[in-house]
């Protein structure tokens, strides 16, 4: 390959190749920051509550059925916010580039990264870029921040779920993890795995425009529908009772998961969200949910209970109950 | 080393040992995030502008004289916030650290991003952590965003230098990127060298106050002084002339930087600041600056033009003149 078209260290430099680079791939296909080259984004505001958010990315591979780094990396922020109830103002994206990664594939990923922006109906608006020599990182990492806006209404988070509340599921669970442990893994199945990744911001305004008075939104990323369910029993002393029956996972994901010896619970999902409501508002968010493309599978999986605070319990197929832990160790690394 | 000291891949898994991690570490040195457990921070604001910023830090070593990776992680985002004029109001921290590195590393990292912390009189509000396995990263790379607030009546922007305007700086040039350099050669100095790295949103706060119209802020990281001030004629569409016999640089800088065969003026600095203001309040701003701690070695170095518009020209000491060109190729990598 023409050393043109591959990272340098050049380009991590600051000086022109930095420039050029800038210039060729992220200003032309995300836009224009404004006002050009300054290294920090002025966003004009209202009276609303500022939410902000990081994550970092390292998936690996870097591409697979339904979504790449790039596409996770701005879903994975603008779900963060949208867990808070806010929609995206703007995003950051800072870039660890390995010498020698193919500039094409940085196009591809920024790509990527606009098509999910146009979905959110957000932008990139400050960024950076970091080469590192050959062997020092894996490819290319990136480093997405959001800040977002919220109705001071707005009162959502994981301490806030209440015995009696239903937990409700926007879709199937495992798809993101599965694939990309069956792409890592080389294996092929039947049926085509696709990654579930989506932005969910549209979904929980219009959850929001229905029942403003959600108690908790969860995506439940890495560790899976399990462990986020944990994490909202701990923060909120509450039990949660989970009614395995209900619990939407694709065939094609329950056949991976046998084979793999992975269990759908544990894994990411990067387009799904668990919505803690009151119950009496559980059916109309419920219906909202089916009418939008990224909550046609959903259902109402469990309720909140006083019982065994802290502790998730799963009364399975068979009637049996069994505790569904957290995560212990790790399952899938480089999975988001 | 015991396996409990360094970091496994379940330290990034979102499981249990992510918790240990955040809980053990970050929340312990950083505190709490209010409400703790959610991916992103809610912040309380007023009616003034927001500014939203973010940079990854790759620098190798990850500890020299003056500073280390978590303390430039911190100035550096501050420093960009500071440069549009803005206080910070919180920042966002996300590590991808290579399994096996040493947790002991990390704390002191993290001791010392909240030393930075304080003396910037603000705190990390959100964060992640991913881990890779061995030779996929090289120890740990830190990304941080930052918000800002800034005054509505604030207009600082590389566009807005003025023909006719001073060109100052807060100090000494060079110190942060000999200071990584002679440590990465293995070379030590009769005098010793010393990172500049600092949070300058103190000195732009006290400048502000005397002058509200600064027309440029910025710190000269990758590239230099030289590179910066070639960035400002660009994006203001002006010549600059710089006057070598006042540009500050400390003696053991000069030393390392001829026996390395490095240009002080390309080389990063990491708590210095290039100011543009109006000829008339040139000499009061410069006073300002003199009796903060930051900028005690301050001078007038040049003046805007509307000769060569783009280029930056240096009257070298022996009273010739030379063009100072934007940096070319890279000449140090991972200097922040």
């Amino acid at each position: 390959m023409n050393t043109s078209e591959i990272v340098l260290l050049a380009h991590g430099s600051g000086g022109s190749q930095s420039h050029e680079l800038v210039e060729r791939i992220f200003i032309r296909h995300l836009g224009q920051p404004s006002p050009a080259l300054e290294d920090a984004a002025v966003i004009p505001l209202t009276e609303r509550q500022v939410v902000f958010t990081t994550d970092s990315y390292v998936v690996q591979p870097l591409f697979f059925p339904g979504g790449d780094i790039g596409r996770l990396a701005v879903c994975g922020t603008v779900n963060d916010l949208a867990m808070r109830g806010a929609q995206p103002i703007g995003l950051s994206a800072a870039f660890i580039i390995e010498e020698g990664f193919a500039l094409a594939e940085i196009e591809r990923i920024v790509l990527s990264m606009r098509a999910a922006l146009q979905e959110a109906g957000t932008s990139v608006v400050t960024g950076d870029t970091k080469v590192v020599e050959r062997g020092s990182a894996d490819g290319v990492f990136i480093t997405t921040a959001g800040v977002g806006i919220a109705s001071p209404k707005t009162h959502i988070g994981a301490t806030l779920a209440q015995p009696g509340d239903a937990v409700l599921v926007s879709g199937a669970i495992g798809d993101h993890g599965l694939t990309v442990m069956t792409q890592r893994q080389g294996l092929r199945f039947e049926s085509p795995l696709q990654s579930d990744s989506a932005p969910l911001n549209g979904l929980v305004a219009a959850m929001l425009a229905e029942e403003p008075d959600i108690h908790v939104l969860r995506d439940p990323t890495r560790g899976g529908l399990a462990t986020t369910l944990n994490e909202i029993a701990a923060a909120s002393k509450v039990g949660i009772d989970i009614e395995e029956a209900t619990v939407p996972v694709h065939a094609a994901v329950q056949a991976a998961s046998e084979i793999l010896g992975l269990d759908p619970y544990y894994v990411a999902n990067e387009g799904k969200l668990i919505a803690i409501v009151p119950k009496v508002a559980a059916d109309s968010v419920l219906r909202v949910m089916r009418a939008h493309p990224l909550g046609a599978e959903a259902g109402i999986i469990g309720q909140v209970t006083t019982e065994h605070p802290g502790r998730v319990v799963l009364r399975t197929i068979l009637g049996t109950h069994r505790i569904l832990d957290m995560l212990v160790g790790e399952q899938l690394p480089r999975i988001c």
